[in-house]
């Protein structure tokens, strides 16, 4: 665990543990519900920044410390400083670590335990992949207090349906993790006390191919959902020639082809 | 109800009853099946025009007199006006109509209580919310008559996937009201009999939100739809911390933290 | 069957038969699981544009010979010809062919009796439709041999979530037909001796429709995906009018009142 900004008693905002090319992120704001202060999202987007020059990080997972994945923007400090600077600072510092999640070369799972709502829902959204417990429940539900929840809408409509979308943001219902995954807004789910097996079974499996290939591919895949069909085929084309003038892809398809184990370099 | 444009037998087109901050719009011309003539179009401008700037509606519901949701376009009046200025005219004013529904500042649930075909279909899927009874089906059957549904392919591919849409474009065949929700077409599917009080459980929940963070809310969100990530969240950014500096919100905020409940003000 | 380009042991490399309106395109390398090699992805360019312009074809099947549907690229081709150059003809190639799939007139059906990986996976998805047999089963597997499936990304999260696609894009996952039904990656799944029959059932269907309303709609449906929801509006309010002005449209519409059957001029 390496010490990263504190909180006033002291106990680190972000917890972070790195084991055989995972580097496990834990919101550790339990008494808070993890919730996502300008403090957290400036301690998260530090992280992710030196995880992402970080040769010997292969894959992210996102936690939450506590009984709660995370309960999103933190209302106590936002009533507290209540200008238009400070809420426009916080949203724009908030979308700017919601899309280095994309950015980053290494892909992140979000490991949901319980419940994800608002800013945390968002914050699942976002991740490039999501497991989540059976107890896991999701909301948007800024509405509740008055507060549309705009940017998380961002995330939620770009993972499931929009009128599925438009539900969650007006009701401010919760749907459960099995509908979730019906949705799009989480890849498995599974019980509770085996949901670190499963998180250690994808990430293993991530860990396990070329690097260069899942860094080329992830920015690759983010780019060209948002364009046309003809520019995405020949930004697609491009990266992949890229690709298979690799070492990894030589190595890949010779070791195929002859029946054994890849080694890859990463280059 | 109020008197709207007139039918030659002098029942209006569309009656509109207004309770509890619902505006129950109902198409009127079962023996048409409630077709969207040119006339019907029309009415249905003009009243979601007026609904637009009256503060007192805070949910419109979108519901068909007799047997039938809606069976799409006037197929004989269409035939009566064989001049393509006619045909573009009228495809022209119902695009128009659906555009205006993601435009309304209040959320619109369409109540499909039995068959919905062709542009009766697109009206479902331009919705922002659909309440279906189990017994409604859904088609887009203008290819049946040689005439493929375009304008409605607008809603309906994006409500679903695209084989999903395309599948039912050139068969025209139905599918159920389970379906229709696994697809995302609609929101929640009821027995006939529990279908009002389905949509007025939606509608009464809706009503208890800040309407000044639904107006935002949903003006927004129809917007980020079509924008790249990061324009995305530039926009929801801005939205969410103009949204923080409503009155609604701190009120909102502070009666969530004092535990009482809040007292929306619009503004 | 008509004699296409030739495999080394004179076979061609796609198959070719013509019956009812429909067009049965059957990639016949089943030694080498139907590889899209660069010569098999011009046969079937240079098929594609025959049909294009052949008003006796209503619609295509796409098969595969032997127990595989399509393997996806043939790696030893690619490793023979390790140059960039290569690489990037062979891509272009591919996503030439696969846009020229939604630019055809005519419909096209996947017909999908076995394993679809990488390219195979992405030939399903960028069908207009696809039916499997229930044995069938999906990967884009590239990642296991240091190369990311980037063009099939492109079709595959074109067909399903995001999060969905990601996963079996990281991970080389197979996904069984059931699943792929479930994401919109394949319209219908039945067993397999039942296939035939299923696609036969289809086919038929969009063979009784008007020829010029299906040409005209799916090349507009494939265009307002693109557009944002004005122009969309405009775009299909314009084509559903010029489709009306049509004697087809005419017809059709003149046989459903009348209640007799419509025949076609398809034009």
């Amino acid at each position: 665990m390496s010490a990263l900004p504190q909180q006033s008693d002291n106990a680190p905002l972000l917890l972070r543990r790195d084991e055989g090319g995972v580097a496990y992120l834990t919101l550790n704001r339990p008494g808070q519900f993890n919730s996502l202060s300008r403090a957290m999202l400036e301690a998260l987007i530090a992280e992710i920044d030196a995880i992402a020059s970080d040769a010997s990080v292969r894959v992210v997972v996102l936690a939450g410390e506590g009984k709660v994945f995370c309960a999103g923007h933190d209302l106590k400090e936002m009533r507290g400083n209540h200008t238009l600077q400070f809420q426009q600072d916080l949203f724009r510092l908030c979308g700017k670590f919601m899309v280095k999640l994309t950015e980053l070369p290494q892909p992140v799972i979000a490991r949901v335990h319980g419940i994800a709502t608002a800013a945390g829902c968002q914050l699942v959204s976002m991740c490039d992949l999501a497991v989540a417990a059976d107890v896991a429940r999701f909301a948007v539900s800024g509405i509740n207090v008055g507060l549309f929840c705009a940017t998380p809408s961002v995330g939620l409509s770009r993972n499931m349906g929009r009128k599925e979308a438009f539900e969650m943001l007006v009701t401010g219902d919760f749907i459960d993790a099995a509908e979730a995954q019906r949705r799009g807004l989480v890849n498995r789910v599974v019980p509770l006390e085996e949901l670190d097996a499963e998180i250690a079974k994808l990430a293993t499996a991530i860990c396990a191919k070329s690097p260069l290939a899942i860094r080329m591919g992830k920015q690759m895949f983010y780019r060209q959902l948002e364009m046309g069909m003809e520019g995405a085929y020949q930004m697609a084309a491009e990266t992949m020639a890229c690709n298979m003038m690799s070492e990894d892809a030589a190595e890949g398809i010779d070791a195929f082809i002859a029946k054994r184990k890849p080694e890859w370099r990463g280059r």
